[in-house]
């Protein structure tokens, strides 16, 4: 059960008590721990204490952060749930289908799971920081889950793929957050540089590459090089302007 | 989504509005629209609606009946949910394992889903009507999830099931529950008639006899034949007798 502790739900600006607590529970239903809130409500504890039950544990060692970015700063990979499809949304993939990656980098280091507001979900910028994207099969008709329904399905995916699980050959660990955060960064400059995007786009143009880099995977190793690739073009570039 | 909406809801004795609100919505995000209460308590019903939101027509169209044996007399499968295991619980399988059993039986005809109390589950007795249990995986350190999370979680196997299956090639039509009522019925007077069990044992021993009927469907004919088993097992013994 060691490679689902490092699965880490991450709610953002949760609203009703009641979900929260129903969320401590599937989790510990699900072998789950960790579990960080996003600038949260003035939250009803009494309710969420009562929709725990025996999960209290986990409401009571629950942290609070103040954005998305510091809530999965330390983990390799970070799934965003969504409802909605769209151009940069192609790559989503069902809970069931993901579960085997999820596990990979949970055998490895820290993963989030990051679940938007119970009445808009995720903003864009938020969705931008998700290495990849889940999307729960639901009926068209009524496709919004409850909060803490969503977080089940996604947790109960993961419990049921460990049992079958066998890890993949070892490979060089996984970049956090932070430093591929750095990576996106210098490569949004770069591309603004050379000219393949104009600043008012560059945020749009950005989560393709955001998309194409988060199909897979990025070792510590791969940042790097896509950094050198960044910081070279970059010279290449202010050297042709001269 | 035809075959879906042949799924129906069983919930013995709920207590929480806010529960049974939740169930509606996770039946429509997953195409089911039949919901039957077993002598429910005194619902809070605006909680129900709150918990409900768009799926507020489900609620509506509720039914409460008195007996489980009433909600499910229609029903050819009736899945029964359980968190333990036991002797006559060893035919106990996952949701995700019964999934292409309930779509067969709802392509043909009712199907029932069978909750129990939130905080006692369903009795032996009521365990007894059931054809099949279902278990869902969960962590040993605390294995009981909240019933709506438990009905989701069941919705969603057969939701995402549905989305891949091929009915198997058409058989007779699967016996309704009130006419296999009567067979096992029929087989109890029969078994103590001839000696096989004495009237104190004679429950524990039919849920055996249940478990070993309730593994495959029971079409008409089946039952039929049954039913001449023990009607002329029983002539044979009184004849006997003289």
């Amino acid at each position: 059960m060691e490679d689902l502790s490092n699965i880490r739900i991450v709610l953002v600006n949760p609203l009703y008590g009641g979900n929260v607590g129903a969320i401590c529970r599937a989790m510990a239903n699900m072998g789950l721990k960790d579990l960080v809130l996003v600038e949260p409500a003035a939250l009803n504890l009494a309710e969420a204490r009562m929709m725990a039950v025996a999960a209290d544990s986990i409401l009571k060692s629950r942290r609070e952060v103040a954005t998305v970015a510091e809530a999965v700063a330390d983990c390799g990979l970070v799934m965003g749930t969504t409802a909605r499809g769209g151009l940069y949304r192609a790559h989503v993939k069902t809970p069931r289908e993901w579960a085997p990656r999820i596990l990979e980098s949970a055998a490895k280091g820290k993963v989030a799971l990051v679940f938007g507001r119970e009445n808009s979900g995720l903003t864009n910028e938020e969705l931008a920081i998700c290495t990849n994207l889940i999307q729960i099969p639901s009926s068209p008709d009524y496709p919004s889950l409850n909060i803490a329904q969503a977080v089940m399905i996604c947790c109960y995916e993961c419990y049921v793929a460990h049992g079958t699980f066998v890890p993949a050959e070892e490979m060089s660990p996984e970049c956090p957050v932070a430093t591929r955060e750095q990576m996106f960064k210098m490569w949004r400059e770069m591309l603004i540089e050379i000219g393949f995007m104009k600043e008012e786009k560059a945020d749009h143009m950005m989560l393709g590459l955001r998309r194409i880099f988060g199909r897979a995977p990025l070792t510590e190793d791969d940042v790097r090089i896509l950094m050198g690739v960044a910081r070279q073009t970059m010279w290449k570039a202010g050297q042709d302007a001269e």
